[in-house]
């Protein structure tokens, strides 16, 4: 695979560390180690390098946005509860100009209605949800394409 | 491949069968025809098989959902203007009830107020939006990664 | 029965052909047939006579509702899912100026809010939902004791 | 008629003992006492007894419907004015779980805004309304039809 | 004197028997009986005769609307707290049809939002509010003049 | 008459000099010049002198409620269209802190939804609407009584 | 136990009079004989007096709330139904200026939307909800603390 | 006239196949064929050839502007009914990106608050209200006024 | 031209004394003259005289329509930033009862939320919107074919 | 006593740490240590331990919150601001499920609009606002008598 | 100073000239004449030159603007309560093309809501508001620096 | 200058550490550092010594305002993306009570609407916003001036 490596920050919001143990039968078995580890291996397929960052602070997404912007190509967030509360998480994305793609694990249009409208989509490439833990796995791969696809203009 | 062959219908909604020639700097260069040769391609690599359908017409896209459920395993569906508009849609989708991921093209919530909003997100799996032709691809993946998992479980 | 033979048309909209496989447990058992049979004699004892349609697009209906101008004295519609989104199925009703009667098989106000609104209402002589089937009958009686209070004065 | 008689009670609201007298062209010349009588003899015939009561009260209305619940299988009820307003008829109807028909002399959805709304319409069995002293011999065949289904199932 | 004595109803709502107890330096000192005997006399100078009722229940208000029909030509009414919460008083002033005028010792549109909508202004002559005690006075002189122009009218 | 002679303004705001003309079947068939007449002759008996000015001219109106401070005791407004759109006449009201009541011909709460709100309201004492040309006679009454009582304390 | 006795009003609303026989696994197995009969024995442990009164009317409620002034120190309501839409209860408790606490059993936030809004709870010292009867005995707890406290300081 | 031959499909939306027979009080006397018989004349004499359709379906609506890419050079609609609720037919006539007028026989501000909203709009040259069957020769003027201008700049 | 030559009175609102100077490449280049002038000859032929009017001030423009009155049989007003603010003209223009012509030179609907309200659309004939300066000549003509109609019936 | 010790953690959300500095007249004049040890005083008698955590940052309060989840059998919460903007607190409640109290010290229904919405109501068992400090401990209470009666069922 | 002279103008709206005597414990006690005094000394040492003008009237202030263009560099507008109706002074501010700032004297923000909405703002450089009489200054500052740099730039 | 030396905070809210990296057209090209360090040299010249933070996080914006109050007499503040989502910044500048001043770089009224509320608006002295960098230098002047009238007046 002769097409460049990519560095890729997978970020996760507020209580997704909690996962596997949090309503199994909504959000699944998985945990988030697992998760990331099977996020690992298929970018390692892809030839991208996945690193992870979970925090249930605001201010410590924002700080690692913004660190992002020299190490990395472009970034994947699951901001969970911070998706629809979160204009500094918002003002991060559209400043650093990093390509990010927006997960959900659960469809949030079957939930409830504050959780209807994301402060992040008008500033990502893309959105998917509803997939479970694939939803990252194809966000991640949207974003790859994006990326293959725009190296290859330049 | 053991895996049983899945037969997939996509749909596509008003307006799709002039892309290629409709402000191509926003949606791209290539035609339907060629999108649906793509996917026809990435399917048959993933043992599915897939059959398409646009129409212009609401009731005619109603009939199609309501035929499917005879023929097929499950459903990608790009609404376009009538994600906003057709609860006759999200009937026919709900009644059938067949798996169906949502797909589109464009980034909607970077678009006009009104395409924030969408009938048929309640009732799907999940949704895909922003990548251009990409996004079918990766909502047909989802597609088949829950109708694998579902056949699992059986 | 002395009075004169009442000509009535019933318009089924879009996803009603499913009944009896859609969701038996809300919608219950029985097939469109089988409620037009149902139908069919209770009015021929009423000394009416009906007609039926159903179809998936709004223009078909919009199509029959201008046609019945000359052939029926009044129409029992359940428009489906175009209740909630149809301009053109409200012009049509109000243009031929038929009585005509809204029946809904559910009762619409316990189901999603968009439910609640209907086109149609303000230009319809009554409205029946959530009795099921059942709806159909009060809605056809209804619209017989209004023709026949109709005639009477005349 | 060998099915066990059904008591039902019919509750009329406020203004309602007006009738007759309160714009006979809007409401029809019928008075209450009219249309009781004529319910009281329909009733006879599909082998149902009724007890009725108007009060322009919401406390008395309400105690009625506490007290229906060991005397009767079922309620029709014109709330009137109170159908817009009071929470606590609706407490009352989904407290006593007997099934209930709400009905209305007038199309409430062509007069104002306000009447659009009902706070009786999701507790109850089903809605009439527009077809003036008729929607009450409607509302209690529905009801009627309701209690024979349940009683066959049992 | 030589005009007809006029007979009018002065309805006082819910917490009015409390006045001159309550909020004295906002609802002023007089108690219901001084208002009331202030009226009578002022009345008495106009030909006309009043006769005043007060209650906290909103049923015994409408009650006494409908009785008023043939004895008075006009009412008075300060529904208070009913003002912004009853259609059942509204429908009893429409069905009735007396000439009824509303009025407020407070302004109602200085005080909190739920207090500028009034269910009964859209079916009264005319509305008094913000002159204390004194609203009622123009209140019963506006509905006497009324009541004299429609007797010349005659 | 020991009272002191009270000068009060009395200002009418656009198209109101069209009165008599303008849909005499709606605002009765009295000129805005006989109105001022009535008036005056009324004012006269209470010890009042009235001074009258109509103009079609936001600013003009302003000006003249300014000015007005030195000169008069009170006003009556009727400010017809600028009731609904002007915060200029609301704060020239609130700044002279003369006492004000606000009048209106027809009922405006049986009117168009934008007429049902005043921005004059809440810095006026009172508000009287609906008795036609009577309503500036009860308007003026009622301020007469606020400034007898106000002088009475003082 | 030196502090004096205090004589507290506990008001029950429309409906609850059903309870221990209404929907037992939502509002618990307790009758309101029984909520009474344990807040009658901790109220007396605690120096106070109970006296218990539950009405289906409004009128009613709204009486005993002004006959209160006099007899009681304060009270404690569940005004069930009457909460989302009761105007004069509000105005009852804001003119007796008795300090007054409003108690709910269920939590109303997880319940349908109107029932999100009281008109009670900015005119009452507090608000406790969603812990069943125990919501009586934290409101009334609440109440004596704020009347001993209030003792204290004259 | 040595200017060019404009091509110009015009359409007509739901139930207008039914002028001259609906509501002639309103919608004038004349039937479709004559309004396009007139505007034939009309557009001949400026040197304009014209082609009509009529449909009540949005989807053959969509089909049809989708096809006037090639033969035509603009387009005049009144989309009736479906101006107010079909983003399909708006999206269509942004993509093939003929110069558009929207055109409404009678003024749609004095109707119904649904009717005021025009999804077409934003995406016209400019729209014609009110006039009549007049809108549309208007219409047509200010459409080939702009087809001619551009030609100029060409 | 053996018909009456018709007399209309044009107004232009605020700021539309700047075209020709103001953002040109939106307005076009013509000045307010310029389009007078055009309009002029173009009313000749159709046996019109326009008078024409501009003003910055509300005021000045309600004074101008109630003059119309009895100079004028119609009137074409393009009333700038006051048609989204201004009652006042909307109750000049509906106390004349001249019939009147909306016009505006851009397409409203494409611009601010604030620009898609009007508030004389519901007092005129019709509006014409987007067609730059040829707005007025289209308005223009509509008002003149209505002028005529009507004399023809009369 | 013979019960289990109950562990239970006491959160105290921003700027509550400046109670008792901070408007005495308004929040009391305790401090938050002084609250604090009334608690554990008051925890001790009824066999409870308590622990207390405040924090200014959401995030540290999400951390609290689950990491509570193996250590404490119950929360009382006072999320102060971040009631009413915080999703990732309310999402941290739910996944633990530990059962939660929200505790409030003013009426918070007497305050700013904002303040009336809460995210957390949905997902606590109850609420106590408005008795200043008493407010932490009749929500303690209402969580023990909870926890008792929970252990109890087992 | 070497650099230019800039002439700038400060425009005040309806009821400023009443500074001073209004409500001088909100508004300060300098007259509106004191102020201008100080801007002017303060501009002189800045290299600018005011210009000063008042008005009531929404035209008046409109014909300044327009007329600014030619002699003035820039404009400081404090409209008071045209700033929330007035469209027509937007668009002159945008039609000039004049740099401009918006003052307020209160903070409009702890006021009625209908204060918090501004027309302006969008077509201005910036706003200052709630520092009273200072509020000019700073925006006159402001402006002044915003000059200075742009004409560094050429 | 014989004026005590001000000790003033000046706080920089999320994002704002990126200043003259992210989009330099638009916010400037000046760093974070370099306004600091021309806000100081202001400062000092006005007798003032500034201290500045800038933090990601809410709860760390929260402590410093907190920790404030005994070293400072002032504070301006440029919250960011949490001036528009955070109730607890809003409480800390309130329970503080230091001078408080609001600055925005940008016109927040020409953004996104969710930019137009300010939550802080209200409890600050004045906002400043439009002005680029310059908008800190003329809230630190309002805020100075602010102080040294207040200590005039002790």
């Amino acid at each position: 695979m002769s097409e460049n490596l990519l560095k890729i920050l997978v970020l996760h919001g507020p209580n997704l560390n909690l996962l596997g143990q949090r309503e199994p039968e909504i959000y699944g078995a998985l945990s988030l180690e697992q998760i990331n580890e099977q996020l690992h291996q298929f970018a390692k397929e892809q030839g991208a390098e996945l690193h992870f960052f979970q925090s249930n602070s605001e201010g410590e997404l924002v700080d690692k946005i913004q660190q992002a912007k020299s190490d990395y190509q472009g970034v994947v967030i699951n901001a969970a509860g911070y998706t629809h509360t979160s204009v500094a998480l918002r003002d991060a994305i559209a400043a650093v100009e990093l390509p990010t793609v927006e997960v959900h694990l659960s469809n949030i249009y079957q939930r409830e209605d504050f959780r209807h409208h994301s402060y992040l989509a008008p500033v990502v490439i893309g959105q998917v949800s509803g997939f479970g833990p694939e939803s990252y796995r194809l966000g991640l791969m949207g974003l790859i394409h994006h990326l293959r696809e725009k190296n290859k203009e330049c």
